[in-house]
């Protein structure tokens, strides 16, 4: 879960002073935030520290990511000639991942590590609207407008991304998680026009790189089976949609992942625990599930009911030992 | 549409120097701008400018909107103490609504007035969070861990906002609106038990009155049913469902109001066709259907292209004589 360390006071302590993105590009730190929630939690999985925009800062994007705000980009891209910086990614580009993979690898021991990376929308979006945006006007205004445009735009960051994961699968990550952020604000016809085709693309490189692959939105019920038929091993569901139904929705050949709401994690502990019995009854209904958040963990949530969540977790899949459950992260990147 | 005046220069004119919720409460301000897009963009109907907080301002809550922001209330309400700022709203707490309902009926004549209030769940999001929320994370663990004070609160408003709009209707509105803005931050389970008895309650009140009542909110694709359950006429969609599909999903007791992206009105002038011609398509495959936007008009939008997409609709509604349609304003309060 994305920008979610936040509630670790651990995590406050490595970071001070540091900005985001030379946080993301200094291995050790890397290393020792994406251990953090593993050691504090237990979790069945680390996943990467970074930021989406990390590939993009490596070949030279002006991107900046501003405390409470979020990557803001300073020449924003809208025209053909803008496509020109963003030249093809190489493993030399972002060596302190190739490290900090390496390094998270030999300290998880059985431990998985989830590589991570940005989808081209998302990215677009960023890189069209030159910061976060509500509306995603500018970019829906080129895709539509500029169709030609807008397919060359993802076709250089789905090239990107895919280099981004590879980098981190030749240093020993075993799973890729592509987060599409922002997916949720388009409709289903849009989503599969000018957005499926290239997360597809990148998601066709995890596959041949022999990786599961697990593809994540918020706000996607409308866009599930699509993302599911990009091609990844598991869909991503936020807490709108219960485990169950998203499995009816992309079919039996994918596995869930999801999808406590983390603002239930700040009601009592007595809804944290019945909230955490149903989304793994609700995901025993389904061919395969990775608890997890429904999206990243709340700033102001207690670490400690993140612990006692991985508790009940692995309770409850003791009580139900003829099933599996993985514990995606909770925190981390 | 909320918050979309904004697109209109001679709005701009009239609110210069102007807090917002002063022009709420000043009726030749209402009257004048829920006036000026029918005047200039010629829809089919008018929505009063108001705003969700103007009744509770009128019974004495700390509330502000601040530009830029929003809302933003002066004490939060966390405990059942904070309850007793929410007394009953009477008629005599809103002269100024009575007094630019009237008159704005008067210059309407045959146009329709479309009343305005917030549904409860979006107003206690206010009052819980202390101002706009992206998570509302502050009220999701007031709703489950202290539900009998959240449906204390709901109730509450339930009961200002059905006033607020029994006003509005004794002055001379012929439609209601119901604005749920943030109900899809919710999973349809909590829409069932926290939000929809609280709906009902203001929609069985506008049925009483004889009135037709629209019930809208933004991302609710999984609360369709639920929301159309609490008692509207009409439906609210986004641009994230199309149409049909949304009609599918409510059955067919229901019409449908919605849903050409706000986003798309940046695009091309055969883009903006295109897409209109698509909604009006999807639309016949209802048992009704209001066109308008799926969400309120962006403020960078170019008046001109929401004049032209009412000429569109208007052409298209006559090419098709055996349909009717009805233009929902798309701009005003």
């Amino acid at each position: 879960m994305r920008q979610a360390g936040r509630s670790l006071p651990e995590y406050h302590v490595l970071r001070a002073g540091i900005p985001m993105l030379q946080a993301c590009q200094t291995p050790d730190l890397v290393t020792d935030i994406t251990l953090q929630p593993v050691r504090r939690h237990k979790v069945d999985a680390a996943i990467l520290f970074s930021d989406i925009v990390v590939p993009l800062r490596a070949i030279g994007v002006d991107v900046e990511i501003k405390p409470g705000i979020g990557p803001v980009i300073g020449s924003p891209i809208r025209r053909e000639a803008d496509l020109s910086v963003l030249r093809p990614l190489v493993a030399e580009d972002v060596p302190y991942i190739s490290e900090a993979v390496a390094s998270l690898v030999a300290e998880l021991g059985d431990t998985p590590l989830i590589g991570f990376a940005g989808a081209p929308f998302t990215l677009a979006s960023y890189l069209i609207e030159g910061g976060p945006s509500r509306h995603h006007a500018a970019t829906k205004a080129l895709m539509h407008g500029e169709p030609k445009l807008w397919h060359a735009l993802c076709e250089r960051l789905a090239a990107i991304a895919a280099e981004f994961l590879a980098v981190q699968v030749a240093a020993g990550a075993s799973v890729v998680q592509l987060f599409d952020s922002w997916a949720g604000a388009l409709s289903g016809a849009e989503y599969v026009r000018f957005v499926q085709p290239h997360s597809a693309q990148v998601l066709r490189t995890c596959a041949e790189l022999g990786v599961p692959s697990i593809h994540f939105g918020v706000g996607t019920g409308e866009l599930l089976p699509a993302m599911a038929q990009a091609g990844a091993d598991v869909i991503g569901v936020d807490w709108r949609v219960p485990l169950h139904v998203a499995s009816a929705r992309v079919g039996p050949e994918y596995a869930v992942q999801g999808n406590l709401d983390p603002a239930v994690l700040l009601a009592p502990e007595a809804v944290v625990e019945r909230e955490v019995r149903r989304v793994l009854a609700e995901g025993r209904h389904t061919p395969g599930h990775i608890f997890n958040l429904g999206h990243g963990v709340l700033p102001q949530t207690d670490p400690g009911v993140l612990t006692r969540v991985v508790e009940l977790v692995h309770h409850y899949a003791n009580e139900n030992s003829d099933d599996a459950y993985s514990l995606g992260n909770l925190d981390g990147a």
